[in-house]
Parts: structure tokens; sequence; C-alpha cells
């Protein structure tokens, strides 16, 4: 048997990422690229290069590949379906993609299955929007249903002409507008999961953000067991509502001592880059190992304490990559190195650290993020 | 600043390896490859077409890369010169390989600076190997001075005649007699050193081999601290004694209580495999950041105990690829597979356990090696 063939749309630090995995484990992957400079094509020996938008190099990737899986949700739906009528394997499948990429679908599926979100409106126009802040108070989140990601296709809109000026932005849009719920924590479920329905899910993780962007990660969450074991339950219950294949983020709020789902992402996410050194198994050995059908790791932390820090491309470092000796002095510090020229708040890397207390770890993995970035200590 | 380049002569499974902890650490490599099927050439995107025992192959590597480094010792001595002559960096540097190539060479050296050998002498005439076993008692071992690794170039003689028939296989060559030691254990040791002399040892392992060949390693070794201690220091005295850059391997015999340097390599190793999982940085890391003067990473073990088993190819099982998802089945197996066509006794892959003590992680390591290589149990 020659080694299986996974095909994975994007090149970027996801992709790469699930190379090396595979590699280990004797797979062989095919991404496809923009171009060779994208970070996974730097180093994988299998690359197609082409466009995800370009149904002609989507089939020239499955054709490569014995299953096709994805380092991002934005695939036109329609190329999905065409690369299924062809006979290809989707991980995950075209379902589940369309509910992760779609809120709008995502909060109607999620409320129709009893599970718990936010207060929610669809709206097409700014009177709707007005309508659903006059019932549940200002402010309110608005986000575009489709297409948003860190941060970006999400406003928080105080008063009727900054709803006005939203609803401009993208005329004939489709938004989900939401409660504006008051934050105590934030937190991840990272749930993979097999075709016919095995799921191993890992601890619930804390994400800290910044204006909408995951700066650090923190597992376990400090959290009560109740609570963490109902935000696993809920993981579960969302990776089966959308039947997910290979690795499901969901992202949650807490708020009143209690759980909101956020939105989901359907492949390795941020929030589970810790899993690389934190677990037995990775979130990208089981995403591979989900899509290929074979049996999950062990999702158990192998310290007390693992802990994430980004790195994002700013002004004052040129050149990041120069200062990776220097972060890699930091005892215990993974660093973790995407390839990608630095631009201001652009993801360039992130740093793993394992410790007896997450304080500890988080010491340790920020003055390695700051040699790197020296934005991260400015907190 | 781009990415370092790390250029690789050899593209078996230690490069494979050393380019997947390239690939996290943000590092480019290029592979010197006969061809786009072995193992480390169908994984990663830089790869030089053409034949280690070619100049004009290596120069093109050495061009296209910061610095060259082995995933085997056996390069003509001549050409390594050249490479250095046109200015490339050669790390390890061949005085090095020179002395973890030719036996003869290590065990002077070794010898002349006080470290713990077994009795020796140098043979090119089977009456010298015949008059060395009379005074030392038969029987003997016999090595090519230059050449051999796993077992291959190792003779045990018990009497004159076998002494002819090996003197013959090798007419004209050099060797090494050497008295026949019995083991009680085989230790190793696993040192990396940057350029300038840091160094940073490895916890002592002992391996279990079979003709000559590695089949198991326990992390840590079963023996007494103050004999670990003497382990790591000769590990690091050698390492100092040949310069070494990057990842050395030195392996010993435990003899009556004493150690005896048996042989070095100077690349990552079998016997270093288990710090992927077992240890905070892997032995793959350690080699590029000492290669690339970068400090070195802490070699702590982050579980009581971590085994290694290799995979053989057999007759038994064709296609033992098509069982990995078996051995991933066995909880907390780490399965690495090379992607090498499976030939008897041809080493395909290993399997790395963590656990609270070796026979609990032998346990499960020889159960997911079993999946692949059924021979792994007819212990």
């Amino acid at each position: 048997m020659p080694a299986p063939v996974v095909g994975i749309v994007g090149a970027g630090q996801l992709a790469r990422m699930l190379h090396e995995a595979a590699s280990a484990l004797g797979i062989n992957t095919v991404v496809l690229a923009n171009s060779h400079d994208e970070s996974a094509a730097q180093v994988a020996a299998g690359v197609e290069i082409g466009s995800p938008d370009d149904l002609d190099a989507l089939l020239r990737l499955a054709r490569r590949c014995d299953v096709v899986t994805f380092d991002h949700e934005l695939v036109n739906p329609e190329h999905l379906a065409a690369l299924a009528d062809e006979g290809h394997v989707l991980r995950p499948g075209p379902g589940t993609l369309e509910v992760a990429v779609n809120k709008l679908e995502q909060r109607r599926r999620f409320e129709a299955a009893g599970l718990p979100v936010p207060a929610w409106a669809k709206a097409t126009q700014a009177v709707e929007i007005t309508r659903f802040a006059e019932r549940h108070g200002w402010p309110v989140v608005v986000k575009a249903s489709r297409g948003g990601y860190d941060g970006r296709g999400v406003w928080i809109c105080a008063s009727p002409d900054e709803v006005t000026a939203v609803a401009r932005m993208d005329a004939g849009g489709v938004f989900v507008v939401e409660e504006f719920v008051v934050l105590e924590q934030e937190l991840a479920v990272l749930v993979a999961r097999r075709p016919g329905g095995e799921t191993a899910v890992y601890p619930v993780v804390e994400t800290v953000q910044r204006d909408g962007v995951c700066h650090e990660v923190v597992a376990p969450a400090l959290i009560g067991e109740e609570l963490a074991a109902k935000a696993r339950q809920i993981g579960e219950a969302v990776a089966a509502e959308v039947g997910s294949t290979g690795n499901l983020a969901i992202e949650m709020f807490v708020t009143d001592g209690k759980l909101l789902i956020n939105e989901i992402a359907a492949r390795p996410h941020n929030a589970g880059h810790f899993s690389i050194e934190g677990c037995v198994t990775s979130q990208f050995e089981n995403h591979l190992r989900g899509v290929l059908d074979w049996p999950l790791g062990d999702t158990a932390l192998v310290a007390p304490a693992a802990v994430m820090v980004n790195v994002f491309g700013n002004g004052k470092v040129a050149e990041p990559a120069g200062k990776i000796p220097e972060a890699t002095a930091v005892s215990g510090a993974h660093v973790h190195w995407y390839g990608k020229g630095s631009r201001p708040g652009r993801k360039l890397g992130h740093v793993t650290t394992l410790g007896p207390t997450a304080d500890e770890a988080l010491a340790r993995a920020r003055a390695a993020a700051f040699a790197l970035d020296p934005r991260e200590m400015g907190r």
C-alpha cells in the first residue's frame, strides 16, 4: 500500500503544521497554494499551484489525493459540490463547511438543537437591527453572515447611526444581529471526529482575545469541573450536529456563569496549537487521523498546564525571524514559525510552553514571544 | 532575514525527521537525494537530486544552503575538503566526520585522551589478529576500520580459521581487532554541541540490540546515578575530543560495572528518536540548533520513562504501512513512519511511548510495533 495522500485546500500555517504531523505518520500531503512562497508550500514536497477559488485548481488537487481537507473554509459551495460529484472525498464535508462559514445557519441550527446561543435575529436592513436593539438593548453585535474571521466582518453598534454605517458597508448583505454579551471568559473546545461519529475531545482551553484576535491560550482553562464538563458536552453536541470530520473548534463565551456558543471552525484552530507539545496527540495529528478514518489519539495533557502565545508582525522588528534564536534561548520555549513575511498584525508564529502552572508557563512563553514581537509585553 | 537553509547530505529517515523539526522552527531544508522516492525527498520541498558520492551534486546542494549537515557520515573526505575550500560551512566538520567513520582513528584518539575503550590493536593481516587473540583470549571482535554500520563490517572470530575467512573478505583492508567484551548492558549518550563548545546532554539511554542492530531504547537507562553521571561525562568528553557540531551519539558497553566506548555517530541517531516526544527538545531540533549555532534546548525527559521500539520490514506483512491505523489505536503510541518500501530487516519506522515506568511504556510500544511487524513479539 502506498502512503495515503491528503490534499489540503490552502497553504497557510495550518497546512504547514498538518504537513509536519503527516510526515511523521507516513502520510503524504499535497497543498493547494497560490505560490511556492506560501507557508506550507515552502516546506511540503506536494504542491499544486492554483487558487482555492478556481474549480480547475481544486479538481487538479483532488485528483492527486485520497481525501481533501481544508486549511480554511472559504471555498465556493458550488465548487465543493463539483468535487463531490466527481467522486472525491471531502472531509469535512460540504454541509459541515457551510455551517462553519454561515453564521446565520449556525445560529438557526444550534438554537433548533437546543444548544445555547446569544439572543439573535437575521437582519438584511438597518431597521431590523435597530428593532432588535430596542428589544435587547444597545449596543448590539452585527456580523456579516458569511466570510468574516479574526474580528473582520463583526461590528459593535451602540446607536442607530452606527447601524446605518455598517449596513451601508455591505449593501444587499445578510447579517446576524446579536445581543452584546458581557464576557467573563472566552473558552474553546476542540473536538476531533471520525466519519462514523467517534470523537476525541480536548481539554477545554481559555482564549485571550484582543480586538477579536486570539493572543493567548491557556490549557486547561481555569474553570470549575462542572463548567468544563458542560463545555465539552456542548462541543461534542455541536460536532454531532454539524457532522464534522477531523478537527472542529467551538468558541464559547462565559457570561453570568453560563456558556454561549460564539462560533465554530471546521479545521485545526489557533486555540489548539498548544496541543502539539501539550497533548499526547496534537490537533493536527487527530485531524489527519479523523479525515483518514483512523482511530483517534489520546487528547490528554502531558503537563499540568500548557500555554500558547501568538506572535504578530509589527513595525518595530522588521525581520522577526532573525530573533528566533533569542526566543529559543528561553528555557522550554517551543517556537513555531510559519515562514510568512512580516506585516503589522499578521500571525507569524507562536510559542508554546508547558509548566506546573499556567502562570509559570505564561511567563516563559511571553518572554520568548517578546523576543520576536516586543508588543507582546505591553499588556 | 529570509529563513535559514540547512542542506542535508542524504534523504533517509534522519533527514525526514530533521525536516519535520526544521519546518516547525521556520528553517528551510534541501536534501540531497538519489531520487524523489527516498524517505525525506517524499516530504521535503527542497530536494537536490544527486549522489552523495558525486562532488558536483554536493556542490549544487551546498550552493543552495547556509550550512550543510549529514544524514550519514559516508562521504568522501576529499569531497568534504572541496566543499570547505569553496567556502561552504560543514557541520559537523570534516575532522569530526572522519573520526566517526574511522574506527582505528577513534580508538587511537579516545585512548590518547584517556577515555575508556576495549583492548584493541590495528591489524592488516590475519596473523596480527591471531597474535592479539593469543594475548587477550578468544574470541575477538574484528571490525573493518571504515564503512560499517548496523552490524555490517563486524565479525566475531573464535579461532585462527575464522580470522582467515574474515581477512580474505577484505584483502588489503585495515581492521581493528578488539577483546570480546561480555556485555551487561549497552548504553548510549546523545550530546548536542554548538561550534563554540556549548553542549546539551540527553539522559543516558539503554539500547537493546539484536544482531548488532538497535531494536529498543529505554530512557532513562535503568542504571545507578553514578554510572549515569560517568556516561554523560564520557559523552561530553568525546564530543569535545572530536569537536562535534550538532548531535553526536556515543554508544557504550557496560562490562563488569564499567563503561567502555563502543562507537560514535556524528548525527541524529536511532538511540535518540525517543526524544521527539520524550524530551523537551528533540535530538533533531537540537541538531539543527547546533549546526545553526543557536542556543541549545532543554534535554530533560517530559515523563518518568520514554521508550522506542523499531519496526523492521519482514516477510509476513507485505505492506506494513497499511497497518498504521491499527498501530495508532494503541493508547499513547506515537507511530513514526519513514515512507520506505518494505524489505526484510529494513528499518521502516518506530514507535515511541511515554509512561510512569519503562515496563508500562514498553508494553504499549511493543503492542503497536507488533501491529506493524509481528516479529516484534517473538522475543
